[in-house]
């Protein structure tokens, strides 16, 4: 996905949200936002948000001096959702389609996202997810191609929806490879959030080379690539992988909120809509 | 007031919502976001926002070459608000307090603000400034200072706001003398824009001198501000002209609706409160 104009109010907002939490110094902050905007006009609107992320998240490690501003709220969230793990689990087992459900609750987890909102309420994002209907649901070939593959490939998103991961590829029954940043950035999970919500108990994990908030590919390793290149079921959670990868040539099932506008009217649903889409998928 | 961190974010968005309203070039809306942002780091901290409002206005203007992208809607705004004046005529005679009443409905009109919002329900926030409770209601004071003085300067702020205005004005019953804005920016309003409301028949209607979307007194005319220096009561409307004065050594009464969450942290309320508040009124 490309960015839009609207993006870049947008973008001043995250650089200040993320600079907030790495320092308290406003000069530090006034800097950050002054650093920004001298770089503005080298940002194109052909570019990814995710790219500008990854300028965004290096300039506040640089100006902050604090490499992982995010680093104790990651815990946090890995934490709570990790006291949600089994209640959430009786409700996959307990449902009348338990792929459905755990592709639900791996859905609401998306909602523990930090570059867009400072705050959100996990248990609503639940019941939400739950209770409502998807604005856009490819689960008949998501079924299909989940029942002919050997191997999924997961793209994973934040720190704390790593749980509600967990759930879906415990679910799923198949071996899963679980791919994570290399680099901290905003909330994003690294190898270490992934293991602290027990990934490593159901997934092999692997990193796919990016600092980005989000899986653009020039920035990930040459493994990652090729296991992507040879995937025949991939799944990429969260926005920043949406807005990177969605106009690549790939076959991905997309699992996301829409919880930002642009990113909504892009898909052609609606803010706070929940999506299972697949790109590709040959269905 | 000065300005805030959180303030830049909300300077690109009004230059880009300004900005769409001059003209639908993706590129030219582009330049000005870039521009905007390589002068922000000329931006301090201690200039009040109006200042950087003056700024965005006139890169809006030079970029899109469009002089006053708000006229038509400055004129829808001041009809539906005329249409609105002979019920709110009655509102006010009916009242037990009908001064109260009169400034509740000023306040009321303070919601038609291009500058914050891209849309807004006056009648609804008719209905709440009529039934809600003032956050700070210094209206003894103003009660007192208005019993006491033999003229009014009043200090407009919006187009359309202005027919409440009038209507708070004839409620005086003194002589006014109405002030506005020297150019247009945003939708603030300017002597056409006063004329329209029918203020012409109720006050003097004079120009502070500004193009700024508030009265910056560096920019004002010297019979404005010489009027000002001598005023026994001044009334100033809007989030503008309070960011522009607040921090004068002047006795005004602030008549406004905090409409941005900054100004209401400012003034110790909450967001989308209604207030008049009274400094330096020696009471």
């Amino acid at each position: 996905m490309k960015s839009y104009l609207e993006c870049i109010p947008c973008f001043f907002e995250q650089a200040l949200r993320a600079g907030r939490i790495a320092t308290d110094d406003e000069q530090a902050l006034k800097r950050l936002l002054d650093e920004l905007g001298k770089k503005l006009h080298q940002i194109s609107l052909d570019s990814t948000p995710p790219e500008t992320g990854r300028l965004i998240y290096r300039m506040v490690r640089e100006i902050t001096g604090n490499p992982d501003p995010y680093r104790d709220l990651k815990r946090q969230s890995t934490r709570e959702a990790l006291a949600l793990y089994p209640s959430l689990k009786k409700t996959i087992e307990k449902s009348d389609d338990s792929l459905l459900t755990a592709i639900r609750i791996a859905i609401a987890g998306n909602v523990i996202d930090f570059g867009v909102n400072a705050s959100f309420d996990i248990e609503t994002s639940i019941a939400e997810a739950l209770a409502g209907d998807f604005a856009i649901c490819d689960y008949s070939a998501f079924e299909t191609r989940l029942a002919e593959t050997e191997e999924i490939l997961y793209i994973g998103d934040n720190a704390g929806e790593t749980v509600f991961d967990r759930l879906l590829i415990e679910q799923m029954k198949k071996p899963v490879i679980y791919v994570v940043r290399e680099e901290p950035v905003i909330n994003d999970a690294t190898i270490e959030d992934a293991i602290q919500a027990g990934i490593d108990q159901v997934a092999t994990i692997v990193s796919s080379g990016t600092d980005a908030p989000g899986t653009i590919l020039h920035t990930c390793n040459s493994e990652f690539r090729e296991m992507l290149d040879h995937s025949a079921f991939t799944i990429s959670k969260g926005q920043g992988n949406y807005e990177a990868l969605s106009n690549e040539n790939y076959s991905i099932f997309f699992l996301l909120k829409a919880k930002c506008g642009i990113i909504a009217n892009d898909l052609g649903v609606t803010q706070g809509d929940i999506v299972l889409k697949g790109i590709n998928t040959g269905i």
